[in-house]
Formats: structure tokens, C-alpha cells, sequence
């Protein structure tokens, strides 16, 4: 019998056709297709993929067993997801050894802040709770959500030797302002119930007025705003952008 | 007559299948083709694309005017880079007056560090050089040369709260070791022959251990070294990364 293949597939930052044709191909063609979500909720990955699964498909949906209930300083929360990530890597693998292939959804790339990684990691060390042996795991990148969102304000991000920094609005708000205050362009990830903290520390730099938030790029209901006049609370997915202004002839 | 668009279309880290089915779609329909390339040499982007491309095509090969024989410091470089853009912007512009589309080939993302940026600007400003009103322009955005060479690694490269710092070899060498040591994820494009320089700074920051060299990522020729094992001067698009090692359940 021969061995499958679990292929973490980057969905790009949310429009169907911004998939690459690899991704594209894996994913119309697939028998098993694994995604997270949160429990209750239809999960952003599966819903990039509304409308391009095989009939006969079989869903395996990861729902979190956790989000926002534990603290993530917790030692409950991550012996939680711990056991989460290490079952569905068993229930993957032993797919996998039976001879299927599996595709994981992922938003965005699947090597950039993915949740993809926590099974990656454990499917290629061999003698982990995988099993006896490493599983074949191939990755397919794809386009990040921050390219999306620096698309959607249709303005270049970096030019010649402009520093980017890409930080998660989940640092304490004084590491923001430091880091905020030294990088020429700005990629802000992560932002949900962080942004008061965010635009403190956008603000404590002294660069609120080329601070833009970028909500649900690349898809339908895509909003730019500048930071000055966002609402309190956004979406996990928003991404705050500031544009390099670096060297240009 | 109806007025055309120009297209900036990313192409990815080189393999064609990591294009996406937007891009390919674009690509594979263009009746006007332009891209960048050094004078007498083939281009990075045009040889994404072989045997992509309509039997009808008009291909536009933009020419670097200079690259390296004048520093970058000298003001002739900026004058004589400016009138080469200035002048294709009018050309593209003229196209599109007349009805055309043209596609514009970008490797990675076009607006991170892209030389098509430089068109973008020129073309979206009314009453620039390219004529008395805006031209229709629509960009797509591409899987960078750095996921594909962190997806050449073979490891996740941001994790948790993991700071990404992107710089380009060419800064000054105190700034890039002051940079590496502050960072938990790193990437270096425009090495080229800033090898030597990126590597001591490197080990200033006392990081040589965990950085890798990527050539040619995602390409036939792809090439993974540890910096330490990494030969004097490597091709302009080489990518130096060090991975972060964040928060994980």
C-alpha cells in the first residue's frame, strides 16, 4: 500500500482566484480537506473554498478547543492546544499512512503565523506522537494577507532600502512604540481587541496620520480606513499598514 | 474607443504553477507583454513565463539603462533611472489610450520591491508625464521570493508574537547588525555582492548559526546553505533568512 501526502496549502488573502494554480489544483481535486475554525463558526479558510470542493469530499474540521476563554500566559491554555494539535496530527497521519492524501486549508501563507505549523512540525519529526515514522508533508506557499492588504490600499509598501517590520499587535504596547518608531514600513498583524493598545502605540511613535487599517483584503466586503478613524474593535484578520517612503528615482 | 488597463501582475518566487490563477489567466490572454530586464540578458520574469504566452504576443522588453556602473549615491544614476521610467510610463500610457491592456510581468509581489512600482506611481498621478489624465491601473498581487524561500527551508518561519524583520543587504553594515540582534525573524534580500558585508554582520549580532542562504527559491535550481557554508557573492536574488523560534503550544 502506498503512502500519502499531507499538503499545507496557502489560500492567499481570501479571493478565489488569488490562489496560485497549484493550490488551485490541490485543492479541486482533493478526497480529505482539513481546516481550522473556531467551534460554531464556518472557519475563513473553508470559506475561501466555498463552491471549488469534489462532491465526494470529506471535511475534517479542527475546531480550537480554545480561543479567547484562557488567557494565553495560562499553562492550561497551551497543554490544551497542545493535545489538540498532537490528535489531529495522529488522525492526519493515520490517513495519510492508509494511503490518502489530505490538503489543510490555509489562509494566507502557511509558514507565516499559520496554525498549519503546529502540525507540520509534529508530522515531520519521526518518533513523535505521529507514530513510528516521519508522514510526507509538502507545502504549497501562498499570497500572505499583508500583500492583500498593502494590494487593497493601492500604494507600494517598500522601496530601495526601506526596513519592514512585521510585528503582532499582541507585543506590550511600549515594544510597539519602540519598534513603530524605528522601521520605515509597518505591518501590523494579529489586531482584534488590541487596537485602543495599537494606536497608542502608533501614536506614542508620532506616526497615527500614515497609519492605515486594512479589513478583509482581497475580498467582497474589503474596507480601508486611516487608523485615526477606525472603530474600536476589528476583525482578527485586519492588518495595519505604514508605507515605506524609501529611496526612488 | 474604449480605454485599456495596465496590469501589474505578480508572478511569485519562479515556479509557474505558483502563479496565481488570476495571474495566469492575465498572463496567458496578454496581447502586450513588458517586463524588466538588465540589457542583453533574458529577465527574471520573462523566463517565469516561457511558453506561457500567446503566438500573437507583442513583448516589451524594458531595458536598464545602467545598474552598476554608476554607484547608487550619484545623482546621475536617479536622473538616468528616472527618464527610463518616465519614458516607459508614456509608452505603456500610449497603449492603453489606444485601447490596449498590457501586462506588466513582476517577479514576487509587485509592490515589494518591485521596479514596476515606479510605473505604478508615475501612472496613477494625473497630469504626471504620462499625460493629462490618470491611466487604468490594476495590480495583483504575488507569493513573495521570501515565502518561497522559507518554504524552500522547510520550516515555519514566524511563530506567536514573532517580530519579522525584512532589510536589504544593501543598508550600512552597523545598521544591519543592530537590526539582526534586535529581531526574532529575519530576511535579507539584495545580497548580490553584499555577501561579505551581511555576513559579518551577521556574526556581530552573534546569529551566524541559525541563518540560511536560499537561491533561486521555488525554481529548478533551488539551492538551501547554511551561512556559514555560503560561497563569496551569490545572485542578486538570494534571500538570507533566520527563522523564528516563538511561542508554540
Amino acid at each position: 500500500m502506498s503512502v500519502g501526502t499531507v499538503h499545507g496549502v496557502g489560500l492567499g488573502p481570501g479571493a478565489q482566484d488569488l490562489l496560485s494554480v497549484r493550490a488551485d489544483r490541490l485543492v479541486r481535486g482533493a478526497r480529505h480537506v482539513a481546516y481550522f475554525r473556531k467551534a460554531g463558526r464556518p472557519g475563513q479558510a473553508r470559506r475561501i473554498v466555498e463552491g471549488m470542493l469534489r462532491a465526494d469530499v470529506v471535511e475534517h474540521a479542527m475546531e480550537y478547543p480554545v480561543t479567547t476563554e484562557i488567557p494565553l500566559g495560562d499553562p492550561r491554555y497551551n497543554a490544551c492546544l497542545s493535545r489538540f494539535y498532537a490528535s489531529w496530527t495522529e488522525q492526519l497521519a493515520k490517513l495519510v499512512r492508509e494511503g490518502e492524501d489530505v490538503v489543510v486549508l490555509c489562509e494566507g501563507d502557511p509558514f507565516f503565523y499559520g496554525s498549519f505549523m503546529h502540525l507540520y512540525t509534529r508530522l515531520v519529526e519521526a518518533g513523535g506522537n505521529a507514530g513510528p515514522a516521519p508522514v510526507p508533508v509538502a507545502v504549497v506557499p501562498g499570497i500572505t494577507g499583508m500583500s492583500g492588504a498593502w494590494t487593497a490600499c493601492g500604494a507600494p509598501m517598500t522601496w530601495g532600502d526601506d526596513v519592514l517590520t512585521v510585528l503582532t499587535a499582541t507585543l506590550p504596547e511600549a515594544d510597539l512604540a519602540r519598534r513603530i518608531r524605528d522601521t520605515d514600513a509597518l505591518v501590523v498583524m494579529k489586531i482584534g481587541r488590541n487596537l485602543a493598545k495599537l494606536r497608542r502605540a502608533v501614536i506614542a511613535a508620532g506616526r497615527e496620520g500614515e497609519a492605515w487599517l486594512v479589513e478583509h483584503a482581497a475580498m467582497a466586503e474589503q474596507r480601508v480606513t486611516p487608523l485615526a478613524e477606525a472603530e474600536a474593535v476589528t476583525p482578527y484578520f485586519s492588518i495595519l499598514l505604514i508605507h515605506g517612503q524609501g529611496r526612488r528615482p
